[in-house]
């Protein structure tokens, strides 16, 4: 099942199913009007969904529409908790090499992650807002998954079993913010504006088989004005599955119904050639390719994002279709919104 | 106006008006049933229930009852963001003096701030829940306040506009987590669980003029186990004010209404009496008195709480009643819950 939110001027839209192709959409209002309440009411609900979404796929559906992914909020437009793990070693890895920094013991046991703003989610084609490009811009490709309640305590296997939805994520960094913000040691604040998510979110069922262990055995593709840059794989080297992810934000409190959980950036290994390592699947960020250049060559020569400058991530399923639909979207000073 | 949150099996219980005494109370159904919808919604929905608070307190409300704080979840019993600041730094230099560390000089012009989980907080008469007390269960007793929606950039002054209600808090700490979870760089996740609240939410006019430049300037008593530990102004030594607060929060992104921000443990300086410093207004966490023993004596003494240990965090006003109600929590094991 795919789900959407539609702009409709409220602050929680209005949800929609969307077809499997992505080509058409329909209202749910008659079933729930909001995602959360969905995910609040799971066992009622979501049957009721998945027959309109079964009717929009045998062409069967009245009042459907063409889907349009410019009209999306965030699946969620806000949400009661986002928690980005970093789940993908390579990326820490890469990022603390680059500066000559080793990477504790502990966080190959141990995952990283913090928990982000959810008040203010930006649309999969909703501008990437900032105050100035001297922030550093950077765009984070990532998976995130949606749960249901999950209880203090509760073991990383089971954990697995709540999760009800998958999206893609941009989690928006400002570089340049960060290692002061960091050095205070309370996490991140100013440094994470918006987060943004795909158009839709999707049932684990929709991924198949690419859907293993707790992670997505799929290429995240990362488009940095117009080129494709990152083409990563999501499977392999993601060191903690999601059910890891979630049992670790459970240890000692209790993460309640539509709790987003992220995966970090996306990173593969990279690969040696006559001496020289090289990351033939790209990047899904920024500060990992400035990395990649500092490790080769001495230094980075990547800038960050400019004012213009846009992103698109997206993800295909085997089949070759979009899954969830791409995020695109744009940098643009705060004086023009 | 004093606005509180009834348990109806709900995950947002239903919204009440409580009069000024915190007596009576009365069911705002017929104009919202959640806190949220209000905060979304205000200049519309507050002077309906300001209509409704004038009625009760005048003895004129229809179907007014009793007043129960242990029928109340938190005023938000779910929050789109919480973000805890440590404007006190009164509490940062104490916490540092005794384990022989510097305060770095940006923190008295930046404040400190760490964004928390919204996703399940506690009512002000629910059990803190610990997996283990060897986690160092602490209580932390504050203020913090509610805003309307916070544009990116605000600056301090004009965000003070933007405080729509004030709450007690007990931000409860696992201490002994902390170092680990703060040496990974990426703030708390495991060692701040449930946070909890008073019974209710006050419109800033509800202190007189005991809200004054952003500040609360009465005394937050803190009651260990029975005992009063703490009677801490909470106005002079407040080094950032709310608006500083939200400004630092809003310095990137856009802060969404129903955002609630912290002040931090309330700290008062100390007093130097023949050469040996002391506290004669308390403490209001046990972090602090911990500190305050290894400053006087060289090591502490005082252990974190127990289960079966009680806290009440109380503030009144200058005619003596309380403003807020009480937050009385007893930490228990998770099994029993």
């Amino acid at each position: 099942m795919k789900l959407a939110t539609y702009k409709d001027g409220s602050r929680d839209g209005q949800l929609v199913v969307v077809s499997r192709d992505l080509g058409h959409a329909q209202y749910a209002s008659h079933i729930a009007s909001r995602l959360q309440q969905v995910l609040d009411d799971w066992n009622y609900l979501s049957p009721q969904l998945q027959d309109v979404y079964d009717a929009l796929n045998s062409g069967r559906a009245r009042n459907a529409f063409p889907f349009d992914p410019a009209q999306c909020m965030a699946p969620l437009p806000r949400a009661y908790q986002w928690a980005d793990g970093s789940a993908y070693l390579n990326h820490v890895e890469l990022v603390r090499k680059a500066r000559g920094a080793e990477v504790p013991e502990s966080f190959y046991t141990d995952p990283l992650m913090y928990q982000g703003g959810s008040d203010d989610f930006a649309g999969p084609c909703d501008p990437i807002v900032a105050v100035s490009v001297d922030h550093g811009v950077d765009f984070e490709a990532e998976v995130a998954v949606i749960t249901s309640d999950i209880p203090m305590g509760c073991p990383a296997d089971r954990a697995l079993d709540g999760i009800r939805l998958l999206m893609l994520v941009n989690d928006v960094s400002l570089r340049k913010l960060i290692p002061d913000e960091l050095a205070k040691g309370f996490g991140f604040v100013q440094s994470k504006p918006a987060t943004a998510f795909s158009p839709v979110a999707v049932t684990p069922d929709e991924l198949g088989d690419a859907w293993a262990r707790g992670r997505v055995h799929l290429t995240l593709q990362s488009t940095w004005n117009g080129r494709k840059v990152g083409l990563c794989e999501a499977g392999p080297d993601m060191s903690f599955h999601f059910g890891q992810l979630i049992a670790h934000l459970a240890k000692t409190r209790n993460v309640r119904a539509g709790s987003i959980i992220g995966s970090g950036t996306v990173s593969n290994k990279g690969v040696e050639k006559k001496g020289r390592v090289d990351w033939p699947n790209g990047y899904s960020c920024i500060a990992e390719k400035r990395a990649m250049e500092t490790i080769q060559d001495g230094q980075p020569v990547t800038e960050f994002m400019q004012f213009g400058d846009t992103i698109r991530i997206e993800m295909k399923g085997r089949d070759g279709l979009s899954i969830f639909g791409a995020i695109e979207q744009e940098v643009v000073p705060l004086k023009k919104v």
